[in-house]
């Protein structure tokens, strides 16, 4: 039902989203890197957006709840990486609204229809007269070309390896239906979606208030279930952009149209998460970690982030160590009341522990398991029905190496 | 008032307690290093003990409880370094029982009157004729000199790059009390003594209630305050034996003796915990995290923890980058409800946010601060009266390195 395409062109996917970018040099380092991308569409959207947690929420995070608040309708985002205009106090309010209102002018569409993000650096000014020059470039250079729409993706990217998009669509009464999206991720990735940014666009027509809980739906289980490093940015952002160019309404149509874009939204935001954890930075496994039997959900939740953000845990994978004595110590600290006699464990599909008794007679499987770039560790708990999947990174000499100093 | 010895003789220097260290080879790798330690008490003692809050507890902290909860007279303990005696079911019960047994049967007291603890690798077989073999010989080579209490305190070390021993001592009436010590940590050190023992010989009298409360009241503000990197063991334990040979009983001295107790037992736990956090494994570097003006202690303690244990914080104190964005960052992560424009930061004495405004004219001396192997980053979050003080370590390649396998 659903046509799903990995590394896509990007936005410019869904029909009636034009996309530009441009290189204004925000890291001031005298490069022509791309660091600002633009998204319009021709006609107004609905929008819905997803944020961090933090209680520390930088300039962009505070306007696009602000413009979000006003439930006018959006005509599109302009992104920068390079600088997150992040504890830059009031300068950087006046920043990021002079950054929204000068895409809107740019575009001669009102004020306050344009959302605002960005990532990079905290704590440094943003150098504006280059940025609102970029932005008026960007503006002449809107284009719906699938190459423009792969420079954008681009022009987002901070310590990202490569560039992350995906599209997915379906057929409604002879109409195709698309929701294209674009992400940056890498470091600080955990709960709450740290230093991430994810941009879907949809040619669907959708009120506020469903695409609000599609979204939020989809964000509890694909970006805020998936960890790096276990903290938590003051950028994070999803935003879901519905301009309605494809002719279908979603709200007016039946219950199997509605279930169809709920299932493209998360499988959207389910690829670009599982790209942003893989693509952390200098890590070298992405391991899944799949709780079961718990007392409940949350319980499940908590056993599996203390395991997959244990540092031992995490250096154990990067070292391919089948160490599940540090597994079962992680699980435990988590003091969710777990009972170490009830426990069984597996390593993809090998026997780990068996009601709390390790099968050391498998330990030539174990080491197999650990040595591939991706597998599974699950955890039965055997105290109820409470489950969580949480995809994780190891832990590198690189990350830390990379990590000390910016 | 108090006395302080740092890198005292340990356990012997408190009067009535003999010490042996011996070598049973519990690594299984043929080396003659000491893995064994004995304490005995020429008296009964009355003792107490706080243990790791792990779900999952090794089998000596579950037999230390069983014995301490029988509320007998105490002889002495047994400690091994090299296995955990950790996630080794039924069998390990069984194995940690004839340790303590074959202990007070080797000294020819009542059963039952031996604690026992293990430190070292999870989920492996105790050796164990080996070990009972090396109870017998430490009890035969029992002595109350400096030398060996000082063999006793290397023999209970893992990764530990030295032994960890301090003494605290008072005069009440013109009799000299003593509380001795000896610790072993290094890795896995975090909110509730991850992998860390520490044991306490006092030559006062006092009964298990006092014992147990001041016990208790000094390891939450040491050895709860640390952390190296996040994980809480199963064996964690802090005992705290006391035998009256110094004719002192502290419960029926008036007050001012038994502020003197609590006072050297805390102070020997500072210690101790300082030695913890400064020889954990691969570090570079202690930064006291100290968080004023909060809500209340909890929520300091939220934001100390947040900061501590931050991957990113962390790195970048290894990398000496004065990044107080990433300390912001994870000081918002912990979702108190802190404001931004309200906190003051300050490296050391050096002020780097005023009510949230950066005060980047002091950059220079910034980094002069966070090159220092030890320094302190002070947060007054203007909110409330809660503080909280916590000792964290950076993390280093080195650490990621030494712990991708065992």
């Amino acid at each position: 039902m659903i046509e799903f395409t990995d590394d896509s062109a990007g936005l410019a996917d869904a029909a009636g989203f034009a996309t530009a970018a441009v290189a204004c040099d925000i890291r001031e380092k005298g490069t022509d890197r791309l660091d600002l991308a633009l998204v319009s569409s021709a006609t107004p959207c609905t929008a819905a957006g997803v944020f961090t947690r933090n209680d520390v929420k930088a300039a962009p995070v505070r306007v696009c709840r602000e413009i979000l608040d006003l439930g006018k309708p959006v005509h599109g985002l302009v992104a920068n990486s390079g600088n997150a205009n992040a504890c830059t106090g009031e300068q950087g309010l006046v920043d990021a609204r002079d950054m929204a209102q000068r895409a809107a002018t740019a575009m001669r569409v009102p004020h306050n229809s344009f959302l605002v993000c960005s990532t990079g650096r905290i704590g440094r000014a943003m150098p504006m007269p280059r940025i609102l020059a970029g932005i008026d470039q960007a503006a002449a250079a809107l284009a719906t070309t699938p190459a423009e729409s792969r420079r954008a993706a681009e022009a987002i990217l901070t310590s990202d390896t490569r560039p992350k998009t995906c599209t997915a669509g379906f057929l409604w009464q002879g109409r195709k239906v698309t929701v294209a999206a674009m992400a940056k991720g890498a470091g600080m990735i955990q709960p709450n979606m740290a230093t991430m940014l994810a941009f879907l666009c949809t040619d669907a027509a959708a009120p506020v208030s469903l695409l609000h809980a599609v979204l939020l739906d989809a964000t509890h289980r694909t970006f805020n279930a998936i960890t790096v490093d276990g903290d938590m940015s003051t950028n994070d952002t999803v935003l879901l952009l519905a301009n309605g160019a494809s002719g279908v309404n979603i709200a007016a149509a039946p219950a199997p149209a509605r279930a169809l874009f709920a299932q493209a939204v998360e499988q959207v935001c389910a690829r670009l998460a599982e790209k942003i954890v893989g693509d952390g930075e200098k890590i070298s496994k992405v391991v899944e970690i799949l709780v079961r039997g718990a007392r409940d959900d949350a319980a499940a939740e908590h056993v599996a982030r203390a395991i997959g953000n244990s540092l031992l845990v995490k250096s154990s994978w990067f070292g391919e160590d089948p160490n599940w004595g540090r597994v079962l110590d992680a699980a435990g600290y988590a003091r969710t009341g777990l009972i170490e006699e009830k426990l069984d464990m597996f390593y993809d599909e090998t026997p780990v522990l068996a009601h709390g008794a390790a099968q050391n007679q498998n330990l030539a499987q174990w080491k197999l398991v650990v040595k591939k770039p991706r597998f599974r560790i699950a955890l039965d708990l055997r105290l109820g029905a409470g489950s969580y999947r949480l995809l994780a990174s190891d832990l590198t000499e690189g990350y830390v190496n990379y990590n000390k100093s910016e």
